[in-house]
């Protein structure tokens, strides 16, 4: 019983990961009520710009607006060790731990047979072309601790096998601040096979 | 460490209602990642669209894109009998039990002096104008069971008092498919109080 523009915006913002039918219709009568024209412009043409401008870097494949990226081209970061993650969000989650110094390849997906999604279908081969041209030590996945997470790390870390670096893979275990009896069975079997000598 | 139009997007996205820092980075990624430049050059279009289309109705003050909207133009509604609500998703929700055949008013907002919401902040002149022009036998007050919501029930219901008209409120009680034990003590108040005979 909406109009028919309503309706449609509301289907546009339903598309977007993470919203339901009900954020949907809130966001776009939020967007018809609260906010004035100039902001819903704004608003459209930050992500026509955003989309015009970003790409993904020549060298780690994170989103970028420059080339290459900030991470790739700062003399300040530790150019031997690449850090391999599934999508620049988990770029972000490790960046905020300001722990981290190395350089980044995003993937941007994982192997998944299942869903048709295979080596060809990710960016593997610009992580080992990466490697043809040396200097780099340490790979460490990042991948997720997924079937399909692991999967890709250990085919990577056997594509790797011919080079001379090291692969490493994150710990996995019990996450900090929670309680290990809410822990499932096999982030418990992974926190005891990767006990570490105290 | 996002590239600047990244964060300026994921700023845009946070400031719609329902949406935090999180979810805002999912779907600016998801927006980058995953659309395509015309899918998001079709979405940007969209919201513009509507927003210059989408205007008040005359009569009932909820969002249209036809001048009156179809519901007061419309020769099925039972013209004697309007339902006044705080906003346009109010509206949707009545619409969607099929149940009622009257006409709307929306009101889009309640009283709230501390927020500086006053009755000429909302639009409760266009109601009394409607009623002057005669033919409502009915105003159902269904604003929502908040104090302003109650407020101003109370407050249109003794402006209404002139007027030849039965001014009712929607009922108030324990939601159906709920637990009685679960209920809060004032919904078990207004439960007991509004009791009908078997």
């Amino acid at each position: 019983m909406h109009a028919a523009q309503i309706e449609k915006l509301i289907e546009k913002f339903e598309r977007l990961p993470g919203i339901g039918h009900k954020s949907a219709e809130r966001i776009a009568f939020y967007l018809l009520e609260n906010m004035t024209k100039d902001e819903v412009s704004d608003m459209a043409s930050t992500m026509l710009g955003a989309k015009d401008s970003i790409h993904f870097c020549s060298v780690c494949q994170n989103l970028t607006d420059t080339d290459p990226c900030k991470i790739c081209s700062s003399h300040k970061r530790d150019k031997s060790v690449i850090c391999v993650v599934e999508s620049p969000e988990d770029v972000s989650a490790i960046e905020n731990t300001n722990e981290y110094n190395g350089l980044y390849h995003v993937l941007h997906g994982a192997l998944s047979p299942m869903d048709g999604i295979g080596p060809d279908d990710i960016k593997i081969n610009e992580l080992l072309l990466r490697l043809t041209s040396g200097g780099v030590s340490e790979v460490i996945m990042a991948t997720n601790p997924t079937v399909s997470g692991t999967a890709t790390a250990v085919y990577i870390s056997k594509l790797l096998a011919p080079f001379d670096v090291k692969v490493t893979r994150i710990a996995h275990g019990i996450p900090i601040g929670s309680d290990l009896e809410y822990a499932d069975k096999m982030t418990l079997i992974k926190a005891l096979e990767g006990r570490q000598t105290m």
